[in-house]
């Protein structure tokens, strides 16, 4: 299974944004929203050995779970009206424990460090960082848990997180590229795994 | 310059359409959209080596450039209207002479045909389909065009243009990917080109 993470350090908390601007008034939603796309969909299909985790503000964690997602739109604004569907239920996650709040959506109380460890049951922890080492040097790992910051770097608190728990630190590109944009590469250098570079 | 033409074979060719409805009553304009900010973002940057034409249903042809865009927003929504916003200009575009509708994008009255012609005079045409050669096994070309289609394969006719003046037919990733999320990879591929594949 491949997971990815991915802090949104200006996400919403409550659901009481416009999904009519969602690079403003929702905290950069839109680049989450293409972050669960660019993790899920295939052409016409959806990769059913991927999980996506979009931590909101250090403070919740909506979960995609491919392999039980329903009617999936691939368009930003339908990907953060689910969002917004969890974060109406959230009065309904207790402690650490998970409330599905749409087929394969769902929410729960876990902030970065939480969610991280939690992924790091599935998988080994790679940090996706401009400053890593160039991913295509490395031998990939098996069920590669990939961490990913928004347009903010990792806070400090988070850097301490990775220390501790990060196998790697991989650099995808050598010009620094959005996290919905790492993810399509991330998953095409697993998916050509074995290839040969000309 | 990489170059990126992108067949929307449902896209509006007027502005009567709404924002909130991109992949129904725009015609899948959502992706066209993040074939856009696929071809032309950087983390905090813009790619000014980058123009992306978006072909609308073969009628009319959208182009962002890189080197002369200004206040470019990476969301669909905000994409979606600067081409709402070219359409609304569509009675000054005159022949195949495009009018700038904003800085860095111009409306022109090409078709599909016209503008891979009109982008293959600065580079070397490379369709990209799930068909082609693995493009990790091959050379890249100097000055690459780049021509994708939407969620629908090439038509007949745009079939025929691309046998005239592709030079290459590549497939970047070994399952069938949205046409943003190739442009992602086939940047990648670019920009890393001279690393060895571990």
């Amino acid at each position: 299974m491949r997971q990815f993470v991915v802090s949104g350090h200006d996400a919403p908390t409550t659901p009481e944004f416009s999904l009519d601007d969602l690079p403003g008034g929702a905290g950069r939603l839109d680049l989450l929203a293409r972050c669960v796309t660019s993790a899920l969909v295939l052409s016409h299909g959806i990769r059913e050995d991927v999980r996506v985790h979009l931590v909101l503000a250090d403070a919740y964690t909506v979960t995609f779970d491919g392999s039980s997602l329903r009617n999936f739109n691939p368009d930003e604004r339908s990907t953060a009206a689910r969002v917004r569907n969890a974060l109406e239920e959230r009065q309904e996650a207790i402690g650490h424990v998970p409330v599905e709040t749409s087929p394969g959506v769902s929410l729960s109380r876990r902030d970065f460090a939480a969610t991280v460890e939690h992924a790091a049951r599935d998988g080994n922890v790679v940090q996706l960082h401009e400053d890593g080492a160039p991913v295509v040097e490395v031998n990939p790992p098996a069920d590669t848990v990939f961490v990913l910051s928004d347009h903010h770097d990792f806070s400090g608190a988070e850097r301490t997180v990775l220390d501790e728990v990060a196998d790697q630190r991989l650099s995808l590109a050598p010009r620094p590229i959005h996290a919905d944009h790492a993810i399509c590469v991330a998953h095409n250098y697993l998916d050509t795994e074995g290839h040969t570079r000309y």
